[in-house]
């Protein structure tokens, strides 16, 4: 499973742990004297070192983006519909990088790691993150690689912010931003849906303020529930009226409290999955840094000034119906990247998915997000690896 | 505090209560053997009983809609701003009928109310109400009040559903049924949402599986969680950009786990304040009546066929950005009536605001909802009461 891999897959993967022992002042002030970073990449780095591509994840993402670790593995990683040969993220022309942000729980140091200073798990000690410190630790791990410039970042959702971010902070360093399904920051109802999330955790009694580890207990229910009302939130009522209109498990009305309509069995299945593979400290963490990302704070709050300051050309993509970051948020980056004189190509792709569609495969979709790509290899290295 | 009341209003209200000893057969199959219905009324039943309004509440309402308790009142009743002289449920011209619902907690009977077979509070063995019942419960307390027939059965939001179910069960109780921010049925969100909200209270473990009372615990973080989902999802993207924005409470990120964004502290006051006066088994029976309401699931999903048994004229109302019962499901309703051959008046109000909308002075709002029942007086009694 798969029994054979697909032809337009990247292939068995094993990921890399790189360590840094340079510390990183972090946003906050506080300071990650060592850390690590695991990583994957896929296709060949080529001679000039001018066909890199780096990939941000979004809040529950990590570094495994594309592949199988094992012939075991039920399905490939979480974005292999867009990276290997022949996709748009054309594995037979670009070197891919892809990690595990700090704070994560899938490799990279975060909460779930031993604290040199205290031989125990951070747990909620672990420096709550920026995105600029996550572009930071991303611009090391491009050092240690011997990449210099990234053909391109690529992110969707919290990942495009990255991608925004890398725009600005290392202008030199790249020389195109796709920054998919995402918002130059969160409005206040966005901010609110993740209070409401961090809530649920905060307020489970097994999570101990964050010392579960210590305690021996997992805040599972919290972390349920938080990721229950995220779902429903990355899905579109349309999306979810065709999947499931008003179906009833049973055919019929029970007058009980257990799940009835299949919607609820469905968001009930999709927390349990999630309450077990993912950390409570990192959920929290992550979603922290969608609140605070807002660059244009430090420019006068106008994204024009804040982005006149990327060297990159731009792809923006949005989706139809995502209503977590609905077009109008893509479009207040195109506007404020005209304005600022840059090149931006500009999709919004019909869709039903809503925020999910970014990882779907939607053929208009993955046309242009092709095509761009086609682009940046072409000015990047002259189209052949 | 007030420390008038105001000329507009109708005063110091005492809720009466009615005890009804027939048994009430319920939609589950359960049966209440006796129950008490709280209410109170404002203006004066005309002579010929000609000029009664009911008022059906929503998910957190109860029977006060309008006028003050008394002098030390903070507030007055949930619907103040749309009850009283001169407003459009005129209290010069009708005699208006405000109650608690079944399974409430307000003074009706419901889960915090003793059973009179065990001597106990029913706590969670009060059985799980359907819209139907309501409106049951509702034409005995018209039979105790002598009203034949309602010269309007008006409700916002829950409340417009009860409308739409006694427009199909008691068609000829009622001359005017006036049906605001509501649905024909919850989408698969709407009920994901409330399944949710749900799941905090059931995870609490001050829950007790809605033994609480018993166990001498409140489910306050619970209900606190799902109120603030709740409230969360009647405020429109708008309306919270524009009355909180990304503003810190104290000006500056502090990169930790106490609320920093005014939406934040906001929606924790609001969850704080409702987790302190509501019930959680009440919370949790009226979430799964908004669940269950499908009327036209009885005529083979057809919406039309199902209306098509009203005999009353319609106003149906709904607000721009009411995501959570958006105007294309009050349209859904309207295009129903229509396909029936039905009279019904359809004003899509122009607000900021949400579903809250429907609580707010907003002037085009008042002035249709003013009018219409202008016209529901003329038709029922001449106008004058």
């Amino acid at each position: 499973m798969p029994d054979v891999i697909p032809e337009n897959s990247v292939g068995l993967i094993t990921p890399k742990v790189q360590h840094f022992d340079t510390p990183l002042t972090l946003r906050s002030g506080r300071v990650l004297e060592q850390y690590d970073l695991i990583y994957e990449t896929y296709g060949e780095l080529n001679a000039d070192r001018s066909n890199a591509v780096l990939i941000c994840h979004a809040l529950s993402g990590d570094h495994h983006a594309a592949g199988y670790h094992s012939m075991d593995d039920k399905k490939p990683g979480w974005w292999d519909t867009c990276i290997g040969p022949g996709k748009p993220i054309d594995t037979n022309k670009f070197f891919v990088v892809s990690l595990n942000n700090l704070g994560g729980c899938s490799g990279s140091t975060g909460p779930v790691s031993i604290n040199p200073e205290t031989g125990k798990a951070y747990g909620p000690d672990f420096p709550i993150m920026a995105v600029r410190d996550w572009v930071n630790s991303q611009a090391r791990l491009a050092d240690v690689l011997g990449i210099d410039v990234w053909a391109a970042v690529v992110g969707g959702s919290l990942g495009g912010m990255q991608v925004l971010r890398w725009s600005i902070q290392f202008p030199e360093r790249l020389k195109h931003a796709v920054v998919i399904a995402s918002a130059p920051k969160l409005s206040a109802q966005n901010i609110a849906f993740n209070e409401v999330a961090r809530q649920a955790i905060a307020k489970d009694p097994d999570f101990h303020d964050g010392w579960y580890q210590e305690k021996g207990t997992l805040p599972k229910a919290g972390l349920m529930q938080a990721r229950m009302l995220g779902h429903l939130t990355y899905l579109s009522d349309d999306a979810m009226r065709q999947k499931f209109g008003r179906e009833l498990r049973e055919g019929k009305l029970n007058f009980s409290f257990a799940p009835e309509f299949q919607v609820e069995s469905y968001l009930h299945y999709q927390g349990e999955k999630f309450s077990t593979r993912f950390d409570a400290n990192t959920y929290m963490l992550m979603t922290k840094a969608l609140d605070y990302f807002d660059p244009a704070r430090d420019h006068d709050n106008d994204l024009r000034k804040c982005l006149s300051q990327a060297k990159c050309r731009f792809l923006v993509v949005s989706f139809t119906t995502d209503w977590r970051f609905a077009p109008a948020r893509s479009e207040e980056i195109v506007n404020a990247l005209i304005h600022a004189d840059k090149d931006v190509s500009y999709a919004c792709i019909e869709s039903d998915n809503g925020h999910d569609a970014f990882l779907l495969p939607i053929p208009r979709y993955l046309d242009i997000f092709h095509a761009y790509m086609e682009g940046v290899a072409a000015r990047s290295f002259g189209g052949k690896s």
